[in-house]
């Protein structure tokens, strides 16, 4: 079983650091971690964000530990050299198409959404966001006008295809949980929402038991707020998505607990091939200084066995110290506590 | 003062009526209100959400005072005789560019917020939202591709001067501020919002007494559920702006209170030429049952009067009405109330 380990930029480091030591500390018989810059790091150190050793390395293992990218030194390069383009690269190079964002309020932790306790309990939600499409992949540029004016723009577009294959990935997660799925978009504005609809409704048909509601993004974006607990499984678009699952995140708390599995179609011997990473970002202004949670990486390590090498488990072993931890009061700054980013890795370690 | 008034669908016909009762008893001399069909029920009567008769009676008011628009039975019809079409067509035939939405919590409304109340009494921002441009008004279409799939696309874009103009009315706000403006967009993925920062960047250098920060659209969608009191002025684009500001409602309490003003640069007689409506919908599941809450579109009006009009007193004068119907517990169904459409415009007549 090979793991290729991405730690990327800023905390990325540190956060990875720490799940790759409750990895170690399960004694997994078989298990080969690799390690290869990313991001920022690689381009300082390799000239691309995405370096074609690392890409081939990721290609070969059997699951990816990815911690973040992104540095703000970097933003005036060209766009193909900034570090997003690793995660972005890897995404689409490998085909991880399917991404999903669990969010659950953790026991004791009513108090630390910024959500009122009794909506906040409520919550128990996974946001599934397509990953390969989208304005984020479509043709793109900044263009002089002919009377010398800037012009940018984005293609934004979905195929039926690339609909239909996450559809089937959210029908069968809700089949998995309360059987009701919500598809968020923005059909009465736009025809790639529209598309979106038309499809997920041809979907519909094969899971009869399945109960499918749509709602618009900005409504969405509202009830998520008002009432998260009126949502089982999510379906939606890249750009969405993003959106939708940041938002998430502070409902439950914080985002240093949240995290996120992109998988595609292709199957290894022991599960379904993924990268694994925390919603999270760099975190450029707290790196290296021992502040950074690195609960959603350790989470998404957790994710990492259960999808992608069949330890399920083992993964419910990591979910539950993490949650023994933060009932213990182990909380990171994030959550207004006072664990450094260590601690907190010993903590879960301890609790194994 | 000639104000056109487009009740439209759904629940936009009451609240409406309560909005045009609260200025009448204003008894404003020399007011005079124009009736006319918009939307879903437009589409009905004349064929078209937007009936020219509509539009040139728009052109030629002071202001308008617009309800909502929406109809699930229209969902089948061909894009552009979708009532939708009658908001966005007013917004691009009238050039009215710029949307100002303001999110304030109301005194002794902390426990209606969805927040928790220490983090919901420090709101008090206004979301700029572009209007004219963005994904809405590109080039779009379901196609069949070549192998005989469907693919849905749209197209995003931002000019220079787009971007520019609304800037300009970003600062300026900021100015009669708290001299904060955080410019939301997605520059680290798209090149509309990569022209968008660097035009943002250069108008910044006209208010040098502003301070400027820049954010991503995700990150933006966390930080106004953490923290919302960290904002003052927003200024995005109109995707982004749809959806924060549907968000932002939440953390007022409700959508039933939040006004909006479109506005554009052509100067009447009095003001500014603006559109100005609730940002809630036209919720058929409640429609004629006295079930909705006027405030948002009374509100609106207070807006239209004072950007419009000239009639800061008057505006005023509306606001502290409905301050002290909510002081009083003056709530409607959406705040947990038991206020009636009707009744809410009573109580916010009689404190006039
Ligand atoms: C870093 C960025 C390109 C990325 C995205 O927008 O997908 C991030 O926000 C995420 O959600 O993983
Ligand atoms: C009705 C719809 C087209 C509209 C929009 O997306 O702009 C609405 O959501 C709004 O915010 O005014």
């Amino acid at each position: 079983m090979k793991i290729a380990v991405l730690p990327g930029d800023g905390i990325g480091q540190e956060v990875t650091q720490e799940a790759v030591r409750v990895l170690e500390a399960l004694d997994l018989p078989g298990l080969s971690l690799e390690w290869a810059d990313v991001g920022a790091t690689a381009y300082r150190a390799h000239g691309h964000p995405l370096p074609p050793a690392t890409l081939e390395l990721a290609r070969g293992a059997d699951a990816i530990l990815f911690g973040a990218v992104g540095d703000f030194d970097c933003d005036h390069l060209e766009r193909h050299l900034r570090p997003e383009q690793a995660i972005l690269g890897l995404r689409s190079e490998l085909t991880l198409f399917a991404n999903l964002r669990p969010a659950t309020l953790f026991d004791g932790l009513e108090g630390m959404s910024a959500l009122r306790p009794e909506i906040a309990r409520q919550i128990d939600l996974v946001i599934v966001r397509e990953l390969n499409g989208d304005v984020y992949f479509g043709d793109k540029a900044i263009e002089t006008l002919p009377d010398g004016e800037r012009r940018g723009w984005d293609m934004m577009s979905y195929t039926e295809s690339e609909v239909r294959r996450i559809a089937h990935v959210a029908f069968r997660a809700a089949r998995g949980r309360k059987e009701r799925l919500c598809s968020v978009d923005k059909a009465n504005v736009l025809e790639t929402s529209q598309l979106w609809r038309d499809v997920v409704i041809e979907v519909a048909k094969e899971y009869p038991d399945v109960t499918l509601d749509h709602m618009y993004v900005d409504n969405a974006a509202m009830q998520l707020v008002k009432n998260p607990g009126q949502f089982d499984v999510v379906v939606t678009g890249n750009l969405f998505g993003d959106i939708l699952s940041d938002q998430a995140s502070m409902c439950v708390g914080s985002i240093g607990l949240l995290a996120s599995a992109a998988l595609g179609e292709r199957q290894t011997e022991y599960g379904t091939f993924g990268l694994y990473e925390p919603i999270h970002g760099s975190a450029p202004d707290i790196a290296g200084q021992d502040k950074a949670n690195p609960m959603a990486t350790i989470l998404s390590a957790a994710m990492l066995l259960r999808h992608s090498l069949g330890l399920v488990d083992q993964a419910d072993c990591i979910e539950a110290a993490v949650s023994g931890a933060l009932a213990d009061g182990v909380l990171g700054l994030d959550l207004g506590g006072e664990a450094g980013t260590r601690e907190i890795g010993d903590a879960v370690i301890s609790r194994l």
